[in-house]
């Protein structure tokens, strides 16, 4: 398993007038976990653009179990459970700053040629990556 | 059952650097279709908020089957298979104008009193209603 | 001078939690209101996009003089009072139902070419269909 | 005068099919350079909330030098030129890593009673705060 934790601080604008962060807006969060969770193991998704592969979404399932507030500080906690073959499986799991759980997710990704538009097997250089660290556990 | 469609028009702020709908963006699009739905059932969800009722989301599931694009316009239809209880539960599909299927999905929420902010029933004109159309079938 | 009106409802998710919609959302209804004068006026900015021209933002002024609410139907008109050169420069006008005047504002945009990504003059056929319309006043 | 500086990560999210970052987008990173502002002179919007007083938008004007991308770290510089009074003036400076200019911008904010929703003055203790900021020059 590889993880990642990452904060992101509520916006303002990501609040509704509930005074609740908007249920829609988790989905930027769990976006902000992953990337950096590629960037601390040394990827980044826009050298994997820049080299024609992108990483549309294929499906989303989010639990929404307590409210988070404007200028709370949450920490996305992101893991890849499995080894990506086409696709790409990431939990997360958001805590606010006293430790309550806000949501849970899953987000699953597929890798498609820039060029076709069509699903492709992950960049050879990032199965190695990816590997390298699973064989490390 | 009750349904009902409603036409989004992609923004250009919807769109994102793969030319796509962002994947959070339907999250939106699922709340327009069930405030209008509601709307056209002669209940708002404005309404029920000024009698202390709010609807927080409890859990969104989507599947992406097909991008949308900038200025494509969407048909959200939206539908309550359920009576409502302690929670609505809402079903939909998106098309796009070549009745290409976009995206599913599901959202749960439940009903929240404003005041003690914890669940509690639908309100009793809301299920009458509901019940009505519901019996009508 | 050239003028179009559109309609936008208020999603849940553009408003924050002051109740109002927040302050930068009215970004993109003005990008609503001038796609919509385009569209009206026989052009589109999908298909000017296609021809290799891009339309990015040079500078925008926003006058807030009144909240707009969650669900409000507000009308954005949009004026185009200049011929367009390599700029194009649109008014907007934002009220709601009851008339009340929400925000005013003007943003100016620039033909950028997509291949040099360095201004450039407004398509051809776009000029003659402004022009035209400028004309028949 | 007191300022600021703040580091924001563009999300994916708040690209479009351009590539750049959508132009609504900046309010939001004004938000967050301001936000962040207080916070560093030790006060916060949340506690100001808190105590009865909002701070809704008046005006706003953005003026657009280079694009900004996908995974770019935007650094806010957050200025404060006038002492307030009933109105908080804030001006803005956005530059990417490569130290590039990104946008210029100045927003304007209102202080408004919560209870009564007019224009009033700033707290007390929030003027003397400042006060001795800009005494302390």
């Amino acid at each position: 398993m590889i993880s990642a934790t990452t904060e992101v601080r509520i916006r303002y604008s990501e609040t509704d007038k509930m005074g609740y962060v908007y249920y829609g807006n988790y989905a930027q969060f769990f976006e902000i976990g992953r990337t950096n969770m590629l960037r601390e193991y040394g990827m980044t998704y826009r050298e994997m653009e820049a080299q024609g592969i992108m990483l549309p979404v294929r499906s989303m399932e989010i639990r929404y179990h307590s409210p988070a507030f404007y200028d709370d500080l949450l920490t996305v906690s992101s893991f890849l459970r499995k080894k990506p073959s086409k696709r790409l499986e990431f939990e997360h799991e958001i805590h606010n700053e006293a430790g309550k759980l806000i949501v849970t997710g899953k987000v699953e990704l597929v890798f498609v040629s820039e060029k076709t538009r069509r699903p492709t097997n992950a960049p050879e250089y990032f199965m190695k990556e990816i590997e390298s660290f699973f064989e490390n556990e």
